[in-house]
């Protein structure tokens, strides 16, 4: 089935057919990035805005260069979720913007759901970068395509996710397409950042970070919240790092072909030591490399490009 | 005459016939924006920038994507109007960018006469996009470009601006244009929000809306400033609301086929309410979409773009 | 011998044949700046970076527009210095940066070092666009082209550079590449604001701002650090401009054809009078459209442009 024209909520907008599609021309991308001339003018006369109501550098610019290495135009709207209360709702920015031209919205937003409200108020394809603690589509693509590429599969794989589950849109996404394709999730850390129903989402859930870890073919750290040092919360970051920080000794109780994941950015010396951070199969700068490449693939994709323009 | 080189202080700077010029061509671009390859490189190798002192990121937006559209490159010196003043002078500021070889500034500023004030130390060309309460002569365009498009003529047509008149540069820019082409031209608002002479500029006043309203072709909303609900000012918000916002019902004293403007971004619940705001005869988003393809249209005649490019 | 793929920390990574192979270029390129269709697609598909931890308005548009009429994508990081220590090492951004396939880099940074430092962790070209007050070797670049542009020669030259000498990356790079290039370096400013071991570099040092001017072919201002006014520091910037000032009078000790230049943006009052700042050999804005010419040039030349693309 044609993906142009769809949005992108969270990855069960997609069939696994269409995910695998995805992969490929994610291969194929990351082959033309690769090359020194990196630029494809499929979506050439395309308007691509991202609209970002919480910063965030990395997403914003892995669209942005994925857009343009396309021969799409962007730009940029910013601000905070707070600054727009006051004088103008979110529904008048998108009409406006709407009516600019805008061929597509990449949103991301402190408030789950905000892609499908603006929706609402647009004829623009919407992808969502992030919305709230919800979902986070074009990462779990990534992470799923980088396994995929390292481990020539996912189906069957043991995957392990470490850390603050309960405030993460990336987890909630990468489970859903995980077991999508198959894989063998784990989710562990402290009870107090683990979500009262994840057993739903068809997880093992473990509280000790050696059970959770062990066995793994693919171990996948997230990132805590720095705020957490002065809140007087359980755990500090002291005493996470030493229940969950993810060592080189923990990492041993790994398969001997794990690869290591993580988002980005990482607290070096929290959820991570440098030792991992910095390890011969951690796999955290390709997965930034993987992420250009499909999210080229996937605005290609929804935009209907075309090679041969 | 060509408009090639002219800067654009106010709509003065036009003979009727080249308004209506500037029409025919937002026309014309306003139909390729609506097709899928929207990019005309009419204007490959010239450079834009877009030097706004004030927050704007609506038509600065605009203008950005106008130009790129175009095929034009685009930068953007933003800066307050107060850190400016500390570290190095207007004048230093624009001749340092002249030297970059900008083809022409889209300006904004607080104080009044900024663009001409740019243009003594710049041989690139000036677009007034705001300054102070003084003129935006982009707003008049694509405002009465939206009334001819919709009415079919401007000529003998009763247009009435409703709100805060003193402090809007749309206004000022709007009347001069309306009153060009022929329009018979009402405002209303509160006494303590209206200029001393404006009655010198040709236009009827009014301070009771129903009387504002009545028999009106076009009712144009103004954006009220939000700082009035705490500042003990006579009108307050709330005040402002009863006596002089636009309703569904005072909107049925105006002719059947009326249209209701706004130059956004609108505060619901003060100048208009949520049903004019959203009703079926609304232009406030088409606005948007013809403030682009006027603004492609003005860049083209005054940077002497060429079609077959 | 090739430039291709060469880092610019400094203006001592080139040799005196290859500064004027770069004067060469620079010299053609504004040719290009100065007729209308200014775009040369040389560098199609190559993605710039433009990471500044520092506020420069000025170098970083000259460098974003260089690249940009060189038909490459740019893409700017922006970050404080302070904030990026909170969340994320400088380190692992440029892991991402790179991971998202940028050529090069154009870094500024308040510590010294930084380019090489970046480096590190990047298979891309890194550009020093002034790291600390230790090097900013493309102002050196297009002061020195300025010069050779105006003089026709550098060999032999008397260079008078005045004012805080200290506190700026400029003068040291440009002291580097003026005695590469044979000329006579006179650094003049207060005790107080000259470096210790300046001699060491092999300038004539003068405390005197007459006997600094004297015969001067080319006199250079500095940059004085307006918070002087307050601090309680000596000289104030009152006392600054009485010692120190490059006024018309004091310039008359130069000789009859002496130009005058400084990096801007420039204090008038204080390190330079309005007749100084605006007379007919002042090349202040000249030394800006070079800038934008040379570092056209630099880019071409070490990502390996092809001008018949």
């Amino acid at each position: 089935m044609s993906m142009v024209g769809r949005d992108i909520y969270d990855v069960d907008v997609f069939s696994v057919e269409e995910v695998y599609r995805l992969f490929e021309l994610t291969k194929h991308f990351k082959g033309i990035l690769d090359r020194r001339v990196k630029k494809v003018p499929a979506l050439r006369g395309v308007t691509v805005c991202t609209a970002f109501f919480e910063n965030s550098t990395r997403t914003k610019i892995s669209f942005d260069l994925a857009a343009k290495r396309l021969g799409a135009d962007t730009v940029a709207f910013s601000a905070s979720s707070s600054s727009l209360k006051k004088g103008e709702s979110l529904k008048d920015t998108i009409l406006t913007l709407d009516a600019m031209g805008i061929d597509l919205y990449v949103v991301r937003h402190s408030e789950p759901g905000t892609p499908q409200f603006i929706k609402k108020y647009t004829r623009a394809i919407v992808i969502n970068a992030g919305d709230g603690f919800h979902a986070h589509p074009t990462q779990a693509l990534l992470d799923n395509y980088t396994i995929w590429e390292k481990k020539g599969k996912i189906e069957g794989l043991r995957i392990s996710i470490i850390g603050d589950i309960q405030h993460s849109r990336v987890v909630r996404s990468n489970i859903k397409l995980m077991k999508m394709l198959g894989a063998k999730v784990t989710v562990c850390g402290p009870k107090t950042l683990m979500p009262l129903d994840i057993e739903k989402s068809g997880v093992r859930v473990s509280y000790d970070i050696n059970e959770g870890i062990d066995g793994a073919d693919v171990v996948m750290g997230l990132r805590m919240q720095l705020e957490r040092q002065t809140s007087g919360l359980f755990p500090t970051l002291e005493e996470y790092h030493k229940l969950y920080g993810i060592t080189k000794e923990r990492l041993t109780l790994a398969k001997p072909d794990v690869i290591f994941m993580h988002p980005g950015p990482m607290n070096r010396g929290v959820e991570v030591d440098d030792h991992v951070a910095d390890f011969e199969r951690s796999v955290v700068q390709e997965q930034v490399t993987n992420g250009e490449a499909a999210r080229m693939a996937l605005l290609y994709l929804v935009l209907g490009g075309r090679m041969d323009e």
